[in-house]
């Protein structure tokens, strides 16, 4: 197993690191060289992981060499690879040469930004990039450090951590005017296409389940939410002697890529004094797809995650919020231990009271990394290919007589849902399509994955780093 | 600025990815070559970055090369280096060569394994390290995968994360029980010694304020809680109509090293039937220090970071359950799009339904890397002298006379706390201990943080992975 005795670890010796290191690299140097040939989806069965390795901990240390020859045999033949060009499920998470480089620096670097005076760069350059950010996306001035208005930004790990902290400073804003007891008449509004990362982030922070409202939509709207709906929606419970609390829009669906109608929506919020927040996907950086955004100006929060199709290795999720001191509010806590004088003073910010956790990894560079290296011009170009293949892809699908393209919406961005049709009257179309499916992702090389929108359909989400337009033919 | 042309990005291009990694490593590894001159708290005042990078993103691309001149001229003047010898303060959070490789084949990967089909290797490769580092710390089986009674382990980003997600199982279980009405009922307990994270995860979790118990701690039970103490809080609660929920109990407290007595306390936990949670430090893979972990058979969950002492760099909780399915009750959604054969026969585990959000890091791996390099011997070996330095810096102050020592109990563990004795009577000894705390963190070189347990003390967590006992003696 290549053990080694035990006086050969030189922790964070500068040449030991720069030796294994490079082996390191050259290694996923090679995993990306060979990726094309690897099945996209892992064909291992469940447990097969521990067969292979020992039930506990070696005692003596293992060479770098022998770890990774590990990794070659056993690790990478039950990997699904995300980064194949021939992976299309789920969503998109881009790695980039970029992302690895800023994510090896944060690691390098291994500060823990908590408060501005445990590394006053981390918590400046997550300001900073934010702010960079937040005008690529056009974001009102009220959102951004620099609009002097008391709002900003910050990192999360996920949409669901982003939605937890605005939800708890939204409760405990309501709160703080109906009393403790109030927390079971608060309702959350979102649609049936809504991430369901806010179902579950609205029953995590206490809402009962019964209180989150999953408004249907349906193929009329584009799968969207209508004002109108919302408003009946809330009307119908505070008849019931409840509180609407908080409602999500989104701007680009999982499912389907729908788009709700931000400004309209955003009347409806204001007008019943909820908290509105906006979960957006990637596009919105290219001025033809920037006016998705219009009505953001009414939003309390806005999210978007760099870890989807912005080429940031996972994980990184963008959060403004237009008055951060709610957040603050809610989420704030000041032991001694961490008193300090800049903090005290107000003059800085504390990322801490901003999210869930107290450690914090410095996302802040890899972000950072990734914009300076790709530069606006690249990133918008990443995105513009990424549509462009989606729409190709359902051009050909189009020309084929044997398939149905569902949901014109979402053209707009970089995701195509279709479905074969039954052969023959009385054919059940939906098991129809649930064996082409099972068939393709057998076949080592695509991977798609289902949705329901009412129907079974087949989806193929474009966008990965890899992807080009031969991939997208080929399938 | 060192701008480039457009056509220079060959995204995930092996060669590019390879030349471009082999500069960010030796670029790290200078770092650590220079470590020990830097000032280890940064001496930036607030607002400094601004002044220096530009207020919006490039829109061309820029090199590498540009990208780390401006790291090294104007990010790191503003880092406090948590991976100086010199560092003393908060807790410590060890980087090591291994900890940095496995965090750059995680992000090189870049998988997301949020279910089990979603990428197999991660999520088997989690359970068998969990698995790993249970048997490390001799927990009980029952915790373990291996078990076969259904428990098993997690890792996390942060101990506030776990703590969050037991919270909202013990509370999804009660609620099952007595309604949802009855949030407002339920009462969490910790010591005025226990983290702060648990304050704040219980108020996350929809729990009201005014039903968190921090039970005063004093030197008599060394700040350890006490089996009466907790038993009579309970009782005044259930006497008001109050219905106790969840206990947790730690092993180190972070201000002064404090010992909750395990067993003792599970008593008055199971006889109270709440959940008891352990949050423990990392010094349980020692023998000699094995025995503070008596009592763990009765907890329903256990905690513990190995982003701390344990060399893996930041982030990474370790939580073990005894009931995930408690957790999976509370947490879990399951939207179409991630329906699949495996997770629908319940062959596997799903871990997005053992964590808050559904993204998830491949922190299995790094884990791996850091217990398969250095081996079990020399973990142990880092955590002994590591307490080792806290000892000897512990008689040199006792050898002062112009200092007190603190708290015998943290002997056990690397930290010690002192303040230096008033010289007159009538003189402020906490105004004088925080004069002298400035002056050392203005020094450029070691950096303490204070606590207060009644009074004003200077506390030093030795434990960098850089520290020897050189560092300790100059301080």
């Amino acid at each position: 197993m290549g053990s080694l005795p035990l006086d050969t670890l030189h922790l964070l010796d500068p040449d030991v690191l720069a030796n294994e290191s490079r082996v390191v690299v050259d290694f996923i140097a090679d995993y990306y060289r060979d990726i094309e040939q690897l099945p996209v989806r892992s064909q291992v069965e469940p447990g097969y992981l521990s067969k292979r390795l020992p039930d506990s901990a070696p005692y003596l240390p293992h060479s770098i060499d022998a770890i990774l020859e590990d990794i070659r045999e056993d690790i990478i033949p039950g990997l699904t690879h995300w980064q194949s060009p021939n992976f299309y499920a789920y969503f998109q998470a881009n790695a980039s040469t970029a992302g690895f480089l800023g994510e090896m620096l944060c690691s390098g670097l291994n500060v823990v930004g908590f408060s501005w005076i445990s590394s006053p760069a981390a918590t400046e350059l997550e300001g900073i990039v934010m702010d960079w950010m937040g005008k690529m996306l056009k974001l009102p001035s009220s959102f951004l450090f620099s609009g002097g208005q008391g709002g900003g930004g910050v990192l999360h790990g996920s949409t669901c951590e982003a939605v937890v902290c605005t939800l708890a400073a939204a409760r405990d804003r309501a709160l703080g005017k109906i009393g403790a007891d109030g927390i079971t008449k608060l309702v959350v509004y979102a649609s049936d296409q809504t991430h369901f990362t806010v179902q579950k982030a609205s029953k995590l922070i206490g809402i009962p389940p019964s209180n989150f409202r999953a408004i249907p939509t349906t193929a009329a709207s584009g799968y969207a939410l209508t004002p109108d709906s919302v408003r009946s929606t809330m009307e119908a419970d505070i008849a019931k002697g409840l509180l609407p609390l908080y409602l999500c829009a989104t701007v680009g669906t999982t499912a389907v890529g729908a788009v709700d109608p931000l400004l309209e929506l955003g009347k409806v919020a204001n007008e019943y004094g909820v908290w509105y927040h906006i979960d957006a996907a990637y596009a919105g950086i290219c001025p033809e797809c920037r006016h998705h955004f219009d009505g953001v100006e009414l939003a309390d929060s806005f999210s978007m995650n760099p870890h989807n199709c912005f080429l940031t290795n996972v994980d990184c999720c963008c959060l403004w919020v237009r008055s951060p001191a709610a957040l603050v509010d809610s989420l704030s806590t000041g032991p001694e231990i961490l008193k300090n004088k800049a903090s005290d003073a107000k003059l800085v910010v504390d990322y801490k009271d901003w999210q869930i956790a107290l450690s914090r990894h410095f996302r802040a560079m890899k972000l950072w990394v990734v914009i300076r290296r790709h530069g606006v011009a690249n990133l918008m170009e990443h995105v513009r290919s990424d549509v462009a293949m989606a729409k190709h892809f359902e051009r050909l699908v189009a020309m084929d007589r044997r398939f149905d393209v569902v949901v014109p919406v979402p053209r707009k961005f970089a995701l195509g849902c279709f479905r074969l049709k039954p052969r023959f009257q009385g054919d059940d179309a939906s098991e129809l399509n649930r064996r082409l499916l099972e068939v393709v992702n057998s076949s080592r090389q695509a991977f798609f994955h289902t949705m329901v929108a009412g129907i079974f359909v087949i989806r193929l989400a474009t966008g990965a780093t890899l992807t080009e337009m031969r991939h997208v033919e080929a399938t």
